[in-house]
């Protein structure tokens, strides 16, 4: 099956100027004459956990698998250059499943500029896995890193947040352009891709860059399918919570100074809405200020490792 | 679990000079000023296909996943840079299972310079799958590729062939120092690892180079355990057939120049047997060349995923 579907990618992949030999060997090469640092990212994603194939066209899916690892490139401010895809799949229709994965990723990687470099292909008799590393290249500016923010740093973020179970976490368009865009205009001090949800994506910058971070509960953005999701639920969750815990929204959160922030959020450059949701602060911890004054501590939630 | 991997990572993982952000962002940053070409290589092994779990310690599965890729680097006469390295685990035990397959790669990280970057760790209700990719970087002499076999060239392998089933498939060495002694003291035309087996690697670098090969069946260095397997089946199948078919050998497999072969021979500059085994020939197809005269064609044997 392996070499019938690095055929079958051969006669579909178009050439990539950085890409000087591709699928079918024991590796890829790459062109890094240009590069001074690049970035390396995996993420694997499995059946029954990140999609159910049963339940959706497997491109949806394989398309999934490369938005969330581009995603990572977009929350280290890095450009896209080549991907490598290792996939596990049932041995019964493993080739159709394979070819649906990948027709799900081209497009996305075409857009994106990202040269399919090569891959594995194993067979057994366990659920579909997914796993794609990326190799992106920092810009002048270098990595966005997760470690950066200080006291005082401006909490803001991109678009809006929870219930993206209701379909959002399989055609979200990963932040790649927007995160270059900037970092290349800004002074971003820290930065994540809100996968595993907002409070604890938030968690793990305050974890790295030792502060704590206060959210001003009023001023999340949070999306129609957050209020959906409670709605249809009725378990008592507020959207909020949703927008908190929810995860796989795939926006970027980012730690701004204060001056740099009220420009951004003033000039709104992307064509998703840029929000201040609050501010880095002294100390460790979360807390949720209330629009009505006070503030409460704020449990991280989210999943590490779930839809 | 993967917060608290990070952390157990963290605390061993030696410093390298080129890993500039390792692991706990959303990608690890390495220092490419100095590289022109960098090679990059996946390979997935999972419980049940490529080790039994139940039956080995887990670190010598850990020691396999990462040995396997290191021998792609080899197979490309590149220099191994950083990996990362994705995990899918069951849902009980995963953190003890985690760590025991990284203290297998550990060792094998540090003997060839390997920054362990970053990795992904999930957990699911399937078998375990270790999914690792390696960057590497070419030397001065570029990488060395399965395309470039010509007729007339010499097959040249490392080591001995067959039977690795029996122990060796885990705990073989990754012939990536031999690989660039070789490719930096002698002219190498094409190379592969010998890891579906030895006629079907081989049937590949005739593939990618346009030609045959025929194999001197009298000169194929044959192991012990190729003997030892062939004995215990008692089913017909001789020690050569073992060689030729078993694969995970982990053994290079090089066209090189007649007189270059001659001298990479006559010299052994290696602590490895390097063996003439046959010659790259005009036309499809792989042919045995039989001691007593005459040659037979060669149905290249091996499996594509598998123990």
């Amino acid at each position: 099956m392996e070499r019938e579907l690095i055929r079958w990618l051969r006669e579909r992949l178009p050439p990539h100027p950085r890409l000087l030999l591709g699928p079918g060997d024991d590796a890829a090469v790459l062109d890094m004459a240009q590069t001074t640092q690049c970035v390396v990212t995996v993420d694997m994603l499995t059946d029954g956990v990140d999609f159910q194939l049963g339940e959706i066209d497997p491109r949806r899916a394989g398309r999934k698998a490369l938005a969330a690892n581009l995603s990572d490139l977009a929350a280290m401010a890095a450009r896209p250059l080549a991907g490598v895809v290792a996939l596990c799949l049932p041995r019964q229709g493993g080739m159709e499943l394979a070819v649906a994965l990948c027709e799900g990723m081209l497009p996305l990687a075409e857009r994106y500029k990202l040269a399919i470099a090569g891959g594995d292909v194993n067979s057994w008799d366990g659920p579909a896995a997914v796993s794609i590393t990326l190799v992106g290249e920092t810009t002048e500016r270098g990595p966005l890193r997760r470690g950066g923010a200080r006291p005082g740093d401006r909490i803001v973020v991109t678009g809006a947040f929870g219930g993206s179970i209701l379909g959002r976490h399989l055609d979200f368009e990963p932040r790649v352009a927007e995160a270059l865009e900037l970092h290349g205009n800004y002074e971003l001090h820290a930065g994540i891709d809100a996968s595993d949800g907002l409070s604890l994506d938030l968690s793990h910058i305050c974890e790295e860059s030792g502060c704590g971070a206060a959210i001003d509960a009023g001023a999340v953005p949070v999306a129609d399918d957050a209020r959906r999701l409670a709605e249809r639920r009725g378990d008592g969750s507020t959207p909020l919570d949703h927008a908190l815990a929810d995860g796989e929204d795939f926006e970027l959160i980012l730690a701004v100074p204060p001056e740099e922030a009220r420009r951004m959020t003033a000039e709104q450059p992307l064509d998703v809405p840029i929000t201040d949701i609050g501010e880095f602060i002294d100390g460790a911890g979360l807390w949720l200020a209330e629009p009505r004054g006070g503030r409460r501590p704020l449990v991280p939630r989210g999943w590490e490792h779930r839809l």
